[in-house]
């Protein structure tokens, strides 16, 4: 009947965002998009022996940050320390307005203690990629501060605060903490959201 | 109560069918199940520079097409240009009942111009593969004609209107225009569905 | 309206189970997390020509049975005939307390003939892992037997039976039967759970 109807069509609805990536939301920094990692602090490698089944470990690979997870423990990006940071050049400059920070669901978490906790976000424009655009930002822009709380949902999407930042193609994640772990932080996946610049060098190629 | 019981069997029946493929329905040229991309037009090489951000380029590989693309931008096949066709060796040979083409969702898209619009779907049987089939299509047959709508679901099944046309092993997607862009076309996947032909030959093994 | 809030909040949460691994439930066994799969019955070559399509076949690479298969005909590992073994080593120590056991969805599957059937689940303790464990498990102990029903959904979980079997890191499926195949058996994934031990060694390491 009419409940029936309705259940389904708000159970598609949902399903639907989950099949686009997830959340629905368009992200500038996906490898599958053009998206890469270019800078780090130090990767954690994890040791064989005895440690490497206790503490997980993830992966060494930093371009696992900028791809999806499928809800897998361990595909994830880790640095080593409850500090560090990384750089992502996006797939193209856009005027950012959110940044969203996943770590792995706690359903299948071996050990949560890995998960980022104080963040901040920058972003700036590299000129050096051959790309010309202007009104690009002229420095480099705090975009957001945040702490990842592990008791919402793994998913969470933080808007950008800083106003009249300009066109960006470069961001940077610094994380101060972690929730709990001394050898090594664990990033799952950073994704960047906003709007690309409507300009006339580029609106002829869209049209 | 009972509206929750009756949601909550709804919300799992609708996973089920996401969590099965997508949408819960056998495709004999999934590249996991034994179908190939055997020809295609020109492939898009993306050009590194200034265009490699702005217009995307999909991926150069043709086997991206019979892969799930578990809605990642990025995840397809690129030809050049607005027209341009693909063959696909089926994993089996079938008697077609319809085709299904997919481009990524609208909600993660960078652009849609990419997408293929006005399609011709043919099959044929191959003999060269070293199976022997009875019945099977004489020639080339026109098995479906439409147009990928972008204001649907980006999932689009086709049923296939020819009537009688024999057992298939390959498949041709012809599309003559895409949604806009002049320098390349994506597709992100192409599924077959049919059911298998009930012969002596086979049904010793299936059964 | 209510209706309309209660069932968004109960699709949203069995969405959100689906996203985490598909049962929202730790697993032990899963390569990206550590687990490896070490010993096997003999694997299924899948002949060319006349069979290749007509039996599917399933991938020779044993590490896919700890990997998910995303809805996908194929992504499993195959051994020849109906009955055989696999054993894996477990990301770290645990008491064991169910395995769930995946075929590939009746939806999208060609030919379910390849399923296994009868099992049964064994544990022990690898003291060559250079781990050291008190109260690990002393012998081999059967952890449970069970039947995979393809009239259930397919994904199947099956608690352990047997009492107080201590610490294991490895695991053994013996499967005696399977659904109809004389040629092969698929395993699209076998998952372990349990929880971790308590002990001095490891708590410091986890707070
Ligand atoms: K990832
Ligand atoms: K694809
Ligand atoms: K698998």
């Amino acid at each position: 009947d009419q409940v029936r109807a309705l259940a389904r069509e708000i159970a598609m609805r949902e399903i639907e965002k989950h099949a686009a990536d997830g959340i629905g939301r368009v992200d500038y920094a996906v490898a599958s998009g053009g998206g890469r990692v270019v800078h780090h602090s130090v990767p954690y490698e994890p040791k064989r022996g005895i440690f490497s089944g206790l503490l997980g470990g993830g992966n060494p690979d930093p371009q696992k940050m900028i791809q999806p997870s499928f809800g897998e423990p361990g595909q994830c990006f880790a640095v080593q320390g409850s500090s560090g940071f990384v750089e992502i050049k996006l797939k193209s400059g856009i005027i950012p307005e959110a940044v969203t920070l996943e770590h792995v669901s706690k359903d299948v978490a071996y050990d949560r203690s890995t998960a980022p906790k104080d963040c901040r976000v920058s972003g700036w424009y590299d000129e050096t990629s051959g790309e010309t655009q202007s009104s690009h930002a002229a420095k480099m822009a705090a975009l957001a501060e945040f702490t990842y709380d592990l008791d919402k949902n793994n998913i969470q999407t933080f808007d950008v605060t800083a106003p009249d930042v300009g066109v960006i193609n470069m961001i940077r994640l610094d994380f101060t903490s972690n929730h709990g772990s001394s050898l090594l932080t664990c990033i799952y996946r950073l994704r960047v959201h906003g709007r690309e610049p409507v300009s006339p060098g580029t609106a002829g190629f869209r049209a």
